[in-house]
C-alpha cells in the first residue's frame, strides 16, 4: 500500500490523525485514537518486557521532558543539534538544504560544511520549491530544539529534550546510588522527545513530537560480560560499512560468533545486536528478509559513536529501507560531557584504587515509526476484506466477543466479556449486524481472536455453561472450546515474550 | 511525616528526585525513579480500569502535547490563563500576588481584578520576600503557558498544552465519526500538561510539568441516562458551597439520592461524583474520613463551570486538605468556543430535525498529586521499620522472591521468580543479606507479599516441587502454599478493580 492510502485507512479507523485537525492540523504532530493508543502502549510494553528482561539491573524511569539550558549546553545540543536551513528571499519559505539537494546528492549532506553545501546549491542552480525563484539564501545552521522561557524572570531558558537519552544520563548518579552501586547499570526511558523539524514529512518518520524507547547501559569497558553463548549461533542480516563503501550493497546473513571473531566487533556489542534482531523478528514479527543491520561508517555516524548499526526495515509504503532503531556504542562521551558541565565526577570504583568513567551502550527504538511499520507490514486487503496481522500481545483488541443472536445469546456473551475484562484481557463486545460484518471489524482492528456465543453454548431454557466458537483471524479457522480452556488460551496468547537469559 | 522528611525518604529510595539534579535541579520538575515510575503507571492503569470501565463508549486516546496558537486562542487560555504577578524592582524576583497576600487573604484572590489586588498589597505594606525591599510592582497578568516557536519560519507560535482536556475537545469531531456516532461519548487522555508556574512549590502539587488523567464525557443534556440506582444509597462526604458560605465548615455524609432529591444536583452529576468517591476509597484506598467533596461556589469556580466539586484529601505532610481531582460540569463552553475558533459545527443530531451541541462533564485526576497522597497516607514507620501500605495492584513491586539460603534454595527460587515474571507479575528477586533485611526492603517498596523458598520447599537432593512461605506485608502473617495456589492468589491480587455496571 502507498503511504497516503495506508494513512487514509488508519485515519478512517481512528488509529491516528493529524493533531489539531479541526484547525487544519499542526505540521509534524499526530494524535493516536483508541486503536493507535492501545497499539502504541502494547509496543512499549513489549519493548520493556524484552529489553528490561535482559538483566535485573536494567530499570525503567520516568523523567521530565524539559531540560535546563546547562544540560543541553553540556550535551552539545545547543551548539551542534542543527540542520542547514535555506530560506527563500522572495516567498519567505524555509527548507532543509538536504531536501533541496536530494536529486544531486541522494546520500545526504552529513559531514559537509555550510559553505560546501552552499556551493552545491549554487552548482545545482537550485530554485525555491514553493515559488520557483532563484533567491535562495546561503545555508545557515538552524537549531532543532524547541526552546522555552522557563520561570517568571526574564532570561531563564529551557528546552524540550531532543532525545530521551539525556534524561538517563542525568539520572546515572542517583540511580547508581539507588541500585546496587555496580556496573553494568541500565536506565531506560520511554517518552516523548521533540524536534523542531524544518520540514516534517513521511508521517510518523519525521515528527516534531515523537515517542522513543531507549535503554542506556552504563558499563566498565574492561568488564562487560554478557551471556554470549546464548546468541553465538544466531544469524544476523548485516550490511557492513566497509562492504558498502567498496560498492557491495548486499545484506548478508552472518553468524553472531563470526561478527566477533572475523568481524572485529566486541562480544557485548554483537550480543545486544542479536537481542535486538530477536526482538524485531520474534517479538514484533518483522520478517527476517525485510530487516537489515546497516552499519554507519565513521564519516556517517555522530562523532561520539564508536560503533553504530541502524536497524532498518523495508517498507513498501515509504519505498525503501527505513531506520526503526539502532545500537550505538557511545564510549564515555556522555558522562564525560556532563561531568564537565556539572562539575561532578561520575567515575565509579571498579577495583581497589581503580575508578572508571562508565561507557554507554545505547539501544534506541522509535515507537511511532515501529507502529507505522507494523501497519505497513501487517495490513493486507483481500477484496473487501482488510486484515491487520499483528502478534496477539500487540493487537489493540485481543478478542471480539459476539452473541450470535443479540437477545438469546446476549446475556451469556456479555458475562463472558465482563469476565475477560476483569482478568485484564482487552475484549470488545459487538452485537450489531451480521456475524461476518463483525468479524470484518475485528480483522481490521487486528484482533487475533473472535468468540461467538451461539445455540450450542446454551441449551434453550437452561443456564448451563457451554462451549463457544473461537475463530482465528489469520486462518479463519474455528474451533469449539469451554470457558476455562478459552481463558487459558487467551492469557497465554497476550503474554509478552521475554528473553531467555 | 512532614513534607521534607517524606520527600527525603522517597528520594533516598529512588521513588523520585528533582529533575536535572546534578545541575542543581530545575524548579517545578521531578523525575520518577524505578519505584515511582512503576507506581505512577499503576495509578494510571487503575484509573483507566475504573473510569473507562464505566461505559463501553469511553475511550482512551494519546494525542500530542503541543497546541497551535489558534487552539489556545479559541479555548481562552491565551487571554485568560494568567496569574497576577508582582516583581521586585530591587532584586528582580517575581512572585505570585496570592502568595504575598496569603496571611491577609488565605482564601486566595479568585475573582479580584489586578487593581483590587494592587490595593490589597499596598494596604498590607507587603515587602519583597527575598530582599525585603518595599519596591514591589503593581500586579500584572503573567500567562502560565509555555510558548514555543513552531517551525522554521519566524512568527509561528505553539504552546505546550496547559491541560490535557483540550486534546479531547480537539478530538471530539473525529471520535464521533470513529465511534458509534452517538452520545454520550467519553474521551480520556492520560498525559503531561505544562504550566510555567511563577512559584512552583509543595513538591508534586504545583509542578511545571505534571501528569493528568482526564475523562471528558460529551452528552446530550436532555438525555444523559446513568445507572443511578447502583449508587443511590452510597454516602458521599460533601461540603456544599452554600453551607460553607453560611459559616458551616463541616463535611457531612450525604446519601447520593438525597443530593439529587433535596440537594438539587442532576443525577448524572451525582452518579459520577459517587463513582469518583468509590475510586478514591475502594480502589486507591483513601480512608473515607480523609476525603471530602468540596463544592466551589459560583465566585470560586471557573466561569464556564456550572458545577464543580473538588476531591480533597487531608494530607499530614502538607498540613491540610489538598485537591487531588475534580468533577466539572462545563456545559457547552468547550465545543462552542472551538466551533467559533475553527468555523466548524460540532452539533450532532439527536432526533429527526434536532441538533444539539454536546455538553461536557469533566472528570480530572492529578496523577503526581495522588502518588504523593499514597505516600503520605500509606508510609508509616515503626521504629526501624518503614512500611508502605499500598493496595496490591498499585504496589510497584508485587512480590519479593527470596531463597532462604542462596546456594541451596537459589535455583528453585529463581525459577519461581522467572515464572512469575513470565506471567506478568512484577516480582523482584533478592538473595542478599538476612531474611529480615530483605523483608524490610520489600516493606519499604510497598510490596504486599514476599515468598521464601526454604528447607521445606525442596527435600535435599531431590527436585520435587514443594510449598513456599507467603508472607503478608501488613500483618506479617505467614502461610505455606503450593505454587499453583500462589500463582492464583497473586494473579487475583494484582487485578485492577472495575466498577460493577
Amino acid at each position: 500500500m502507498k503511504s497516503d492510502e495506508l494513512f487514509a485507512l488508519l485515519r478512517r479507523r481512528g488509529v491516528l490523525w493529524p493533531s489539531s485537525e479541526i484547525y487544519g492540523g499542526a505540521q509534524g504532530l499526530y494524535d493516536y485514537g483508541p486503536l493507535g493508543a492501545a497499539l502504541k502502549r502494547r509496543i512499549e510494553l513489549a519493548w520493556s518486557a524484552w529489553f528490561l528482561g535482559l538483566s535485573e539491573d536494567y530499570y525503567l524511569i520516568d523523567p521530565a521532558e524539559i531540560l535546563p539550558e546547562a544540560v543541553v549546553r553540556a550535551s552539545g545540543h545547543l551548539e551542534n543539534f542543527t540542520d542547514p536551513q535555506v530560506t527563500c528571499a522572495s516567498c519567505g519559505s524555509a527548507f532543509r538544504a538536504d531536501t533541496l539537494l536530494e536529486k544531486v546528492r541522494p546520500e545526504g549532506l552529513d559531514g559537509l560544511s555550510p559553505s560546501q553545501i552552499g556551493e552545491l546549491i549554487e552548482q545545482a542552480h537550485a530554485r525555491c520549491p514553493r515559488c520557483g525563484a532563484s533567491t535562495l539564501s546561503v545555508p545557515r545552521p538552524f537549531n532543532l530544539m524547541f526552546g522555552l522561557d522557563f520561570g517568571a524572570k526574564a532570561g531563564e531558558r529551557a528546552y524540550l529534550r531532543p532525545e530521551t537519552a539525556q534524561s538517563s544520563y542525568l539520572a546515572f548518579d542517583r540511580m547508581y546510588e539507588v541500585g546496587r552501586k555496580a556496573l553494568p547499570l541500565g536506565i531506560a526511558v520511554i517518552g516523548r522527545a521533540y524536534r523542531n523539524e524544518i520540514a516534517p514529512r513521511q508521517l510518523l518518520f519525521r515528527m516534531r513530537a515523537f515517542t522513543q524507547a531507549e535503554l542506556q547501559i552504563f558499563f566498565d569497558p574492561a568488564a562487560f560480560s554478557v551471556p554470549f553463548d546464548s546468541v553465538a549461533e544466531s544469524t544476523l542480516p548485516v550490511l557492513r560499512a566497509a562492504e558498502r563503501l567498496a560498492g557491495r550493497e548486499t545484506t548478508t546473513l552472518v553468524r553472531a560468533r563470526d561478527l566477533v571473531e572475523a568481524g572485529g566487533l566486541p562480544e557485548f556489542y554483537v550480543y545486544h545486536l542479536a537481542q535486538t534482531v530477536r526482538f524485531f523478528v520474534d517479538v514484533l514479527g518483522v520478517p527476517m528478509g525485510a530487516l537489515r543491520l546497516f552499519e554507519k561508517s565513521e564519516q556517517e555516524r555522530a562523532f561520539y559513536n564508536r560503533l553504530q548499526f541502524d536497524v532498518e526495515v523495508l517498507l513498501e509504503s515509504l519505498g525503501g529501507y527505513k531506520e526503526l532503531g539502532a545500537v550505538h556504542y557511545r564510549g564515555d562521551y556522555d558522562l564525560s560531557r556532563h561531568g564537565q558541565g556539572s562539575g561532578k565526577d561520575f567515575s565509579v570504583p571498579t577495583a581497589p584504587g581503580v575508578r572508571v568513567l562508565p561507557h554507554v551502550l545505547e539501544l534506541t527504538f522509535g515507537v511511532d515509526r515501529n507502529l507505522w511499520a507494523l501497519a505497513d507490514l501487517g495490513i493486507r486487503t483481500e477484496g473487501e476484506r482488510t486484515v491487520w496481522a499483528l502478534r496477539p500481545y500487540l493487537a489493540p483488541v485481543s478478542v471480539g466477543v459476539f452473541p450470535l443472536l443479540k437477545k438469546e445469546h446476549g446475556p451469556f456473551a456479555r458475562s463472558l466479556y465482563q469476565r475477560l475484562r476483569d482478568e485484564g484481557v482487552d475484549a470488545e463486545y459487538d452485537a450489531a449486524g451480521a456475524i461476518g460484518r463483525r468479524y470484518a471489524r475485528m480483522d481490521e482492528a487486528g484482533a487475533p481472536f473472535c468468540v461467538t456465543v451461539d445455540g450450542e453454548t446454551i441449551a434453550p431454557g437452561t443456564e448451563r455453561t457451554g462451549t463457544v466458537t473461537l475463530r482465528h483471524r489469520d486462518t479463519k479457522a474455528q474451533e469449539r472450546l469451554g470457558p476455562e480452556d478459552l481463558m487459558a488460551r487467551l492469557r497465554a496468547a497476550v503474554r509478552f515474550p521475554r528473553p531467555a537469559v
